[in-house]
């Protein structure tokens, strides 16, 4: 997406370049500007000294069209973001009434004291116009200079990113004249495709245009899919997205979790509370990762009633009611047990869907026929009860983090009545698998 | 702790500067540096774009000795480092033959053809000292001007992190005469105070000298101190780190979980397995997440039989065994409950120890008598039955992480012979519960 206004962002603070910190107001501030169509051309972060802020800052205004800077306008002696402001354009440092007013207000509606220090954060350099701040006691403020702006904001990201999009961001647009465009984001959440294999697919939709721009961003276990577009106004700006998600949907239909930021495990409840049906689980490799993960939803306890986390053997026989024939026959890890497993949550939680899952999550613990990322899931819902085998070698974590989301997946397709496939063939006494699949492989 | 030379930060690549990733890289390198009494003045960061890379490179020159800079060193036509920096030299790149070789020599051992463009990878600004890379394909390189030098290492953070610590900073050190400082560091993991608590208790600790500083890193729910120390020689450095841990040992002794990088889990699984006992859970408001932190560990299984995930009442009934009485009288809530649920989970389990966790996560379901944020830990061991309630209000998942940590932090303290104390009062069914404790509140 073609952008003209170009920003520079400089962040300050001795806790972001000792690396106390991770300072994602970097980033937070980056995505912002691109939403709106201004494109970032460097970033600088420097301690909270005032020659090495006006230095930083003089080079950012001199490479870009907007500053956005964060950070140093605290009430202490440490924040030194206004002072050197001041001094670099050469005036003086003035109280603003009306900011240092919010700030009494504010204190006054805490019920709590107000220290002499906070009206520090009424003063800005004598040409600055203040940015007000409803979030928290720190004003920000803007500042011109040989027809180029900066903006400068608390450090708080919980502050800065509301200001900066309710307040500044407008700011800028009406500022350099590109109120004519209108910006619309829109993210899907992929799982179950590499990001090599979801740009393959989506190579020509993923092309830069004008008014488009499709981001992957891939969080694993999933990926998220941003796109970007911009039009004369809000429907032109919605017109390109739609079209463009329709284009995507044909290509991965059910690779789709969600439309919104709605993760694999909300999407799961929803499926099942629609149908009006009860979970149960029977984990061994994920340890309770995905009764963890599926109790992360509020009102999960409508649908959820519970996880037998079987990671002995006896557990397995005596709680789940999984067979000796089975476990010394075939083993834990097996197209049966899984089965024997699912059928024992469903019953262990009086529940109307049973979900398994049994592997070997390593680094110990593999043999040449199941070796380390192998797992079954087993699922018993009515009328049906099915398994399917994987082998997905890696890390410890990342075993256990994909068994858990193959077993939701496994799950939200059975529910949505999409193919259900595996990596691992039948073993003579398992049910059907079939199809190769595999995120962060090919195949 | 007083330092003499100072470093400047620079990280390379759009993916950067478009916000798409978090950039660890800078925080890392500004904590390896600083470990070796290297002081960070600022950091840039720019797109994969020649100009602005000599731009951003000529500024980090000017004001530090020394300048750390990673990204764009890969074989794309976007990695554009190499060639800015020659520009920025105003000499020719040259191919570096015995880097080639390495590369090669890399691929054959991956059995996978080299690409064309990998051997880009090995052409440098012709007066540059190639810096060899024992972790990936990209070598990084050094060069001098006016006395200052500059280090372009690749992005990868694992490959970056290991040839700064392992090549680079030994380099700097010895190239500005800094070889008769040794440094040394120590990080202990703390649990069970809030960070300005801490800072009380350690305020002395804490005041910079010229030798040692104290960082304070919070990693909710743990918070990790770690220690910094300097000397003419290792016994020197360690001596300061000993008396300094000394001190600290004898203000926080309970609170200390590990002096090296083992969490909670890992904690307590070791002092069950050196006292020959098993382990079982009963979870309820937790949904799994002790399970899930257990089997984190490799070899969990020696010790952790399983968890019983009892969301719903029907199961604390059918599959724990929690009497009906307790559940009508008492609420899944109480002492009495998480008291039934460990007795079960010992049962159920076959296990020597259980351990339960029953409480009220929200946002809804809380009530004037139990609020969001109660929950009770029960704990069924040789020789001990003991309930302990708290009330830390907060977020669903922080609730739900602070109940599984406290959980794992009474049975450390059973295991360990310490003081074991809760937030809330008896009630007149539960066994007793005294002090006050929580971490992130004081008290």
């Amino acid at each position: 997406m073609g952008a003209a206004l170009q920003a520079w962002i400089l962040t300050i603070g001795n806790e972001i370049i000792n690396g106390v910190i991770t300072d994602t107001n970097r980033e937070n501030i980056s995505r912002e500007l691109r939403s709106a169509g201004i494109a970032v051309k460097g970033m600088t972060s420097v301690g909270d000294e005032t020659r090495l802020i006006g230095d930083a800052l003089e080079y950012a205004m001199s490479r870009a069209e907007v500053t956005i800077a964060s950070g140093g306008l605290g009430p202490t002696e440490d924040d030194k973001t206004s002072a050197a402001v001041a001094d670099f354009l050469g005036v003086p440092l003035r109280t603003d009434q009306e900011q240092l007013e919010r700030i009494e207000q504010r204190f006054r509606q805490w019920a709590r004291p107000m220290a002499p220090s906070n009206a520090k954060q009424a003063m800005f350099p004598e040409t600055a116009i203040p940015v007000p701040n409803d979030y928290g006691t720190a004003p920000g403020f803007m500042i011109e200079k040989d027809g180029r702006i900066a903006i400068f904001l608390p450090g708080v990201p919980r502050e800065l990113i509301r200001m900066l999009r309710e307040r500044v961001v407008p700011a800028i647009v009406q500022r350099f004249g590109m109120s004519e465009q209108v910006f619309r984001a829109r993210t899907l959440i992929v799982y179950g495709l590499s990001e090599s294999k979801l740009g393959e697919i989506l190579a020509d939709v993923a092309k830069d245009e004008e008014d488009f721009h499709l981001a992957f961003l891939p969080r694993f276990p999933v990926i998220r899919l941003r796109m970007d577009a911009r039009g004369p106004s809000a429907p032109d700006a919605e017109l390109i997205l739609d079209s463009k998600q329709a284009l995507i949907e044909e290509r991965i239909p059910e690779n789709i979790i969600s439309r919104d930021s709605r993760q694999m495990e909300q999407v799961v409840l929803e499926l099942l509370e629609k149908k009006g049906l009860t979970l149960a689980l029977a984990e061994s490799i994920t340890g309770g990762m995905i009764g963890e993960m599926i109790t992360r939803v509020p009102g999960s306890s409508r649908v959820f009633m519970g996880s037998i986390v079987s990671y002995s053997n006896d557990m397995k026989h005596r709680v789940l009611g999984v067979t000796e024939e089975t476990l010394s026959g075939h083993g834990a890890v097996s197209h049966r047990c899984a089965q024997e497993m699912a059928l024992g949550a469903l019953r262990a939680g009086n529940a109307a869907v049973g979900l398994s899952v049994t592997g070997i999550a390593g680094p110990d613990g593999g043999t040449p026929e199941k070796p380390v990322g192998t797992f079954f899931i087993g699922l018993a819902a009515p009328d049906t009860v099915l398994t399917r085998g994987f082998v997905l070698p890696g890390e410890r974590g990342w075993v256990k983090t994909l068994a858990a989301m193959q077993a939701l997946d496994l799950l939200r397709r059975h529910l949505l009545g999409y193919r259900i496939h595996g990596t691992v063939e039948d073993d003579a006494e398992g049910s059907a698998s079939g199809g190769r699949f595999g995120p962060g492989k090919e195949g």
